[in-house]
């Protein structure tokens, strides 16, 4: 159950429309439930409002199924699966319904929302971060929120960026996703007058250290308004612009 | 350049009055300025209402006086100070007002700001750590934003944080500021459904490595809406909190 | 010969029922036996009084087959291996009673201890985590202890943890794992009376840098009793568990 | 939250006296509360017995003696203080009975426990390992264990250590402290049969990087009983060797 | 469009050869292509007067082919693709006219240059630094710079390299390519008089940590003509060597 | 005796003017000559036709004013002195005629060169950069090159560079230098067509980790011309900047 | 250079046959030739007697080949490849006489010395460091000297290193081979009257992150004679040991 | 403990004279005292000869007079003291004969030798390494070795080392001692025939860390007969070429 659902339950009992009976049964739920390899977290949706996420890297196609399941029988709508391999997408898809991202590698098991408010906005420096930069697009879609994508835009070549400043400059919260030196996000910074979650990507080679040179150049921004989220962390991006573009669009 | 300015350019090589050194370089300059240089430019005249800021760290008390004064002569209200010494503001404050902090050392110089909206909560892990929380609270403060202090409420006695549940459920953005292991930032995004700004601190001592554990523990947060700045950049979390709360204010 | 047959032996001696000759005879040992490529610690037993144990990554199928049989030769009841691959494990199980568990990749030649004592609580933040922990319980167990499982009960869902504050609170010795930020050390640590070996797994990605990040945390936990061990190294932290734990149960 | 408190809750909600609002952050904080909180503090009472501890290092000498004077109104006999410097013991010895030890730089303020149980040796690789050592032991003592000191055993010599092989091996807990390239611990803990807890210094220079050439040592260390603290934290092992050896030492 | 071919038109233009109208016609394409999943730079060649270059490790063949026609397509002569693998080499080779070179992996797609001007030196260390010494050598040649090969010329050999002073003394740039200590940068730095590019390559093993040890001792050089690119970065090498070559060439 | 000097000798002997004998006597110079704790290297100015460098931050003033002293006995018409204290300013002036830079800390020793060809252009992203910038800048002046300075033009604020693109564009070497993130070598040296040396700062604090953010950014620029030199070497970035632009300046 | 040639050079050039660029040339390259080419070309031919070695691991089977092949047709009597691939072994011993260790990956080709002088002692902590272990073994064993080896004596077992202690204290040079804390250098230096060099193994996991931990505990090594080699170089440290044993034995 | 020792052991146990508990100790302890401890110590006595060393850098004056005067007593006709400050040497100079060298921060106690064998070299890059040089020299030279001094012959102008070709040619042992990009150890041990020991010392900034970047060059050296001591560790180098030119000295 998440937090909207919640809400409107308790609106239904203020209402008189639902009785305490009723409504105690359906909140009546554990916190989490076990189920042996893992602890399904019910009242997640309740304390942070959002679907539950499954981090599917490390987890076999038929955990990934099972957790999924049981997630959608506690009353969630849907549920979002983040490095999800297609063996993994195979096997969630014969017993759930499933929309599965290949590039991404995002799947989206239950009824996906169909809302969409405000405006994300998701950048790459480079062709080669594209999957990051989904990753962090789908997820934020999922979330409901509406995106805005431009991909290659790389410091190197200002003009690509500067062409989109209108976007960047209209946005509620941008996501620059950038390997190797990760100028964008300084940058980007620059321009936005939103919060930018930067995404450090393993896209390099040599001394970019699977990403640390982006991260580090990230960290220590000279703009303002640039917080870094983990190397690749496409989903931590999209889920934290989310909460920010959702938060500041709710009462417009 | 649009087509219209080409062409005269053109005309004045076609007609020798323009040297085709002078044409190329007008040529090879003109993504630049055509696309961008003017918006970047006027957009940042648009975004005046947020106060000017001066990393006070790496500049002499005159220079910080004049480049405040030359600030505030331009208009805007008042000028934040981050990193200023004791000297500094002694020569600030005798040339113009200054509300001084000494534990943050953040100024305020000219006439900040009286309003105060929606909820930013500052949390610490240990005591050491106020000094970057305060950074955080009193930059939070001079833009506008209602903050919340919990300081010293480290996960080793989970019972301190836990007596502030409410706060950190209500809160539109939360700074979590720690050193050593820096697990504050994880347990608190566990609770909270805003974001959550991590600040790393450079206390502790051996494996801390002034403020590094701390950092990777923040980046690597298992909770999903973290996000995290520069070690000590209290500051930078303070200003992102307030974009983040203010933005979700501002319609309420 | 381990320290408990040793003493028997000596009591054997000093009530007469065994004569210095026979006492002498069994005693006389080498302190090792060199048989090429290692050599078999005999004295250890006595010296610490555990079973030997052998490092299997490493190792042929055949050596560790080899050694094993030489050390149940030389008197001891059963030895552990550690990370034993399935081959290894059809190597040894033709030659020797094996006891091979897949997960941890731990086995137990010969004749498996069948005493549990006092209480070793083995927990994990992830499912990720879970390989490592079974090598820390399989190994307590192997060893003597009662051993508590609490799996995914990562902090950023801290319910799923104060849900099990009565094993935490009442253990004689907790094994802690963890990857990604590695806070659970730090949590436990502060809810716990007991000794927490906290074991940093290499779940993670990007800046988790293999398990550094949890490690970093590990050693600098703002938690008083917490010691750490090598990243991924479940059997080491399930060894000094059980020190910890027999040690404190004996007289009970 | 049991069931008839939520009952209770909706209750009030039907009848218009509670807010929606309330009543969804109420059970959003529910298994906070319901769980965890009351036992964490409830446990947090027992466990009164031991001392409570203080890190000089960062506060100020008044800040210490005030929480110092707060705690021992507080009932408790007595207070650790680490870290502390010269000024801060003249400060608090002003206003409390205090016992300082200069060299470990460890103050005990109000009436320090006279019971000693059991053996804790502490031993150090150099003579400049000493006042880490000395941090460690005084520790322990002021916990109220018997501690034996082995000070300038280096593997280098190894008859320095070899002639204390009778302490070693009849301890219930030691404490290896060494700073350079750390070998002790591995030494000592193919020694001795009860848990080593190893504390790297910062003692060396060039590539010992402030004791991390030692931490890397120990955390790799071939002896199965070792796990080490951050470096230099001799408090940190006294207290956990304290933890192993009363706890082993009880019922004797 | 690459520099060249605009002056040359703007020559025309100023001749009365080619009208306005023609001129601009020609001039008008946008700085940029937006072809899906990347940006052609047209603007590019204009701005650094050189062809384009495609980066090809982490792109699919079919990228590369598509990228390369656009390119050709807007005029320019030739594009340089880097990490080309063969089956990307296949691809592009049965779309356009391509020379390939399978030790550098570098390609050429188009009609490459013929112009050699100046003097680029290539020096390696070792035999195996030579794929990186041929990408930044086939680069130089494919921007019109006469290339001089001096390979396994490492400083544990001093008279390999000192048979070669002349050459050294008379370039106009040289690339100096070493993994291990990389101490061929600073003998060749000592010994020319022209700009020394300094390569470091992931050569060697253990401490090299890929490449890193060779890039410390480059930065570190104690000549002072060198400047360091990233590891095993020979494209950027030789890109850089031409523009220092080319510049220095144009007038002699 | 630089190389042009050397020249000039050989021409005359070429033309008669100079005597053989007269000649040798000239050249007839050790290539270097030894000094107790240094050894001049007389030969370096006809190896690298430029004037000798002293590094005067490990030196005392009286070694600075020896070295120096002999130098210009030798025939140079100037030494450089960098990283030189105001102490050893003092000392030399007191023995030689002396330029002396307060800000760069670089002396001009004897008579400098009047001579100024071509354009190096050197930018700084910050204030803070500045002494670094200007060591380069004064470097190179002193080697004859012009020399633009283009300081305070962080990529934070675009449109600060992109006021002065005509400068970058027309430059024949331009130096960047910039701490924290380092952005600000990626975006000139997408804008630039000759040259770029990329200079990083030990300017920022945490995570810039005294400059390595900076240089790993810059090892891993975007950016085709970039080459990097050590943390701080401003120097060195102007000795090579002037190499670039001498070579391209000499035939215009 | 000398006076003579000097003149006859000026000579020349007077006379107008030899031009001022080609004298300019020659007297830049005069200190390197002049004093050093000859010298060091004429010491590598007495160095001769030492057999050449080709470090295998970068090479093809064909090119290790070739260049055996050419060293011995060049009168060398043998040639020493380490790194070498069953493979390369194959193809080798198809053309010239090769005796191969397949444990350590050293081949010797040509006629191996029958001559072995003097003791060096090659001991190893466990049995996953024996093939580095080899490699020294076999190289000293190839160059010339006696080698005596001590596998699996860790310092956890200490009692299986002191049994040896006649071999340790009575030898020329010792070779200490140990992965993980790399212990073994410090206890054996601590024994040995004579050179101790260290060989950390890339043997571990986790924090012994390929071998760094043991080269820097071996760094940092307690014992006075200690010395260290690069992560898993065998080879260099059996040459070196061969270089003291050798010339330590040479007159007996 | 052979047979007969145990025998009367088990016998004593029999005879009730001795306990179960100490005979179990004695048992334990046995492979310890039996093998090791008497040999070692009684080596111990036979290495007499060499001098004691006091590393002084951790102690004080009145601890280093102390001890010295105590080995002095004992019977040693030498004691030497590293890293003395000159307090110290005041403080033990009033209590004992003392030859101190303010370079090197080196003093002689007693009586030393006046014995000099052989040829050891040492060799620095530059003149801020002499003081480590010296720590190198002044050592070797009081265990009784000709030393030869070359100061400042850095790589960057190789005709100052080229120019004592013979002395590194004809020497037994050589100290190679640099910072920065340490790049000597590689060109020294190309034209050496005999043990290279590279020092590197902490001499440079920005990316030399002090000294590791130098530090990783000698471990990667492509010369084979280097091997390496601690970041300015000049009396291990010192004491370790000593070991090899006295041994090979010898017998001449």
């Amino acid at each position: 159950m998440d937090e909207h659902s919640m809400r409107m339950l308790l609106e239904e009992v203020a209402a008189g429309r639902v009785t305490v009976e009723d409504a105690a049964l359906r909140l009546r739920m554990e916190p989490f439930e076990d189920i042996g390899f893992a602890k399904v977290d019910h009242h997640r949706g309740i304390r942070q409002g959002v679907p539950e996420v499954i981090f599917g890297a490390t987890k076999t196609p038929e955990q990934i199924a099972a957790i999924a399941e049981r997630i959608l029988a506690g009353g969630d709508g849907s549920v979002i699966i983040t490095r999800m391999s297609p063996e993994a997408a195979d096997e969630v898809s014969g017993r759930l319904p499933l929309r599965y991202d290949a590039v991404s590698r995002v799947g989206i098991a239950g009824k996906p929302t169909e809302e969409r408010v405000g405006k994300v906005t998701v950048i790459t420096a480079g062709t080669s971060d594209i999957p990051v930069a989904e990753e962090a697009a789908v997820t934020a879609e999922a979330l409901g929120n509406n995106v805005v994508r431009i991909y290659d835009a790389g410091v190197s070549g200002l003009h690509r960026l500067l062409s989109h400043s209108e976007d960047v400059m209209t946005s509620r919260a941008i996501v620059a996703v950038a390997g190797m030196e990760g100028a964008l996000a300084s940058v980007v910074g620059g321009m936005a007058s939103c919060p930018v979650i930067a995404v450090p990507t393993s896209v390099g080679y040599g001394a970019s250290f699977g990403g640390v040179a982006a991260l580090l150049a990230m960290l220590n921004s000279c703009a303002s308004g640039v917080s870094v989220v983990n190397i690749d962390n496409g989903f931590g991006a999209g889920y934290i612009a989310s909460l920010v573009n959702r938060s500041s669009s709710r009462a417009r």
